[in-house]
């Protein structure tokens, strides 16, 4: 079961992330170490040659690894990225984008995750990450 | 030199890129294979724990990649990231962050690039990214 | 349907990539896009501490890309990395481990894929990896 | 000052990792946050089309990160990689390469470094990788 809630995972990001409201990012569904998130898109997502710009599908696999990783841990807002490789794979539409996020390795420090984020339309793999993040001391 | 001036690189971004008005990203310098930007920051940058999201400083640093980029092939604007790596190092404030870019190896068809983020302030190395850029086959 | 066989991908690298030899790196099973490789580990693998030695899981998955690139693109053996990124999950020993190979997008140019390796025994998670190839001009 | 001696660092490894005595690796310099190795190359270490396999540059940037870690946290035998991400930029020949690493971060749990990898001959700039390797608690 999920260290933390998704309406309590939801209201944190709501009130402390701005990037969420700016980009449309909504909390589907959340598991120990597993979450689904999406990314609404439109004409602000946009990047020159009218697809999707590769840092709103980063903002959404970032944030997914971040409810993956307080499913683990609780509620502790100061777990933080040390690091993240995306790969980008096949071109996205500005339309409704969806990731699927899962812990590769929940350990007292660090948390590894990977982000498969898929096409809201047809559900082709628009792109892959896997991150870390790490866990502050006091409650590792 | 730059196969791209500063205004027609400030020129696409601005017109095509609506994260860097989002963001508050700003094109200081350019030249062949380097680039320099920065990005202003504000509460809207926020993320738990007060300080800045983690997707500002790697939408800075993609975008830094292809200023670099366009500065080797020209005004290409398919040219997109195929993957990037980001290290965040130091717990980045709110205020202002400044992005140096440079090129590791210009090919036919693939730019790779490596990005060094520094607090606007101080002036200490807050993350550090590398990146492919995939150039179209039309122009590679 | 692979467009190497696995007898063909087991004879190239046995001919002109020494470190299978050296390190014990066997081609198990060879689909399309899908392989799976394993590594006989023993004393000779060993790093401080006992276990095994990061560079031999990465060597690992990097075969196995390439025996993936191989499956979509057939005997290009100038098919290259261009870069892998690995995340050490959990302590290896000393004995057999297995690396499980898919793609995740198969290009004209650029075949990315994602590898997992598994200990030999219990068949816990212990590294993961992405990476790109690049398939030469020529062929692609 | 490093807090690791150039002989100390040496001893550690040729004792306790062989694929420094199976691929050549040698210990140059060693400085606080700074290291110098090279790698012998040679027929074992080729790759399909004659070039070096890109493994042995994996391995030469681990070993030259261990040395990066070692020289700020001292004498850690279990520091140990998490992640590391190489981007191959040059066909290497089959001769002699050599790597400088740096430190990026040295926090108490994580150390990031980057290392670039030369051509022993000419000097162009074959590889560059970012790593990051994890201090055991009792240690940090």
């Amino acid at each position: 079961m999920s260290r933390i809630s998704l309406a309590e995972f939801r209201a944190l990001v709501e009130a402390e992330l701005p990037l969420v409201r700016i980009f449309g990012i909504a909390v589907e569904d959340l598991g120990r170490g597993r979450a689904v998130l999406t990314l609404a898109g439109g004409e602000g997502a946009m990047r020159p040659g009218g697809t999707m710009a590769g840092p709103l599908l980063f903002a959404l696999a970032d944030v997914t690894l971040y409810a993956v990783t307080l499913s683990i841990v609780g509620r502790v807002p100061l777990a933080v990225t040390t690091n993240l490789t995306i790969n980008f794979l096949n071109k996205p539409g500005l339309g409704l984008v969806r990731a699927e996020g899962r812990v590769l390795k929940a350990g007292k420090r660090l948390i590894v995750g990977e982000c498969s984020i898929f096409d809201g339309q047809g559900g082709g793999l628009l792109a892959h990450a896997t991150g870390t993040y790490s866990v502050p001391p006091e409650k590792a």
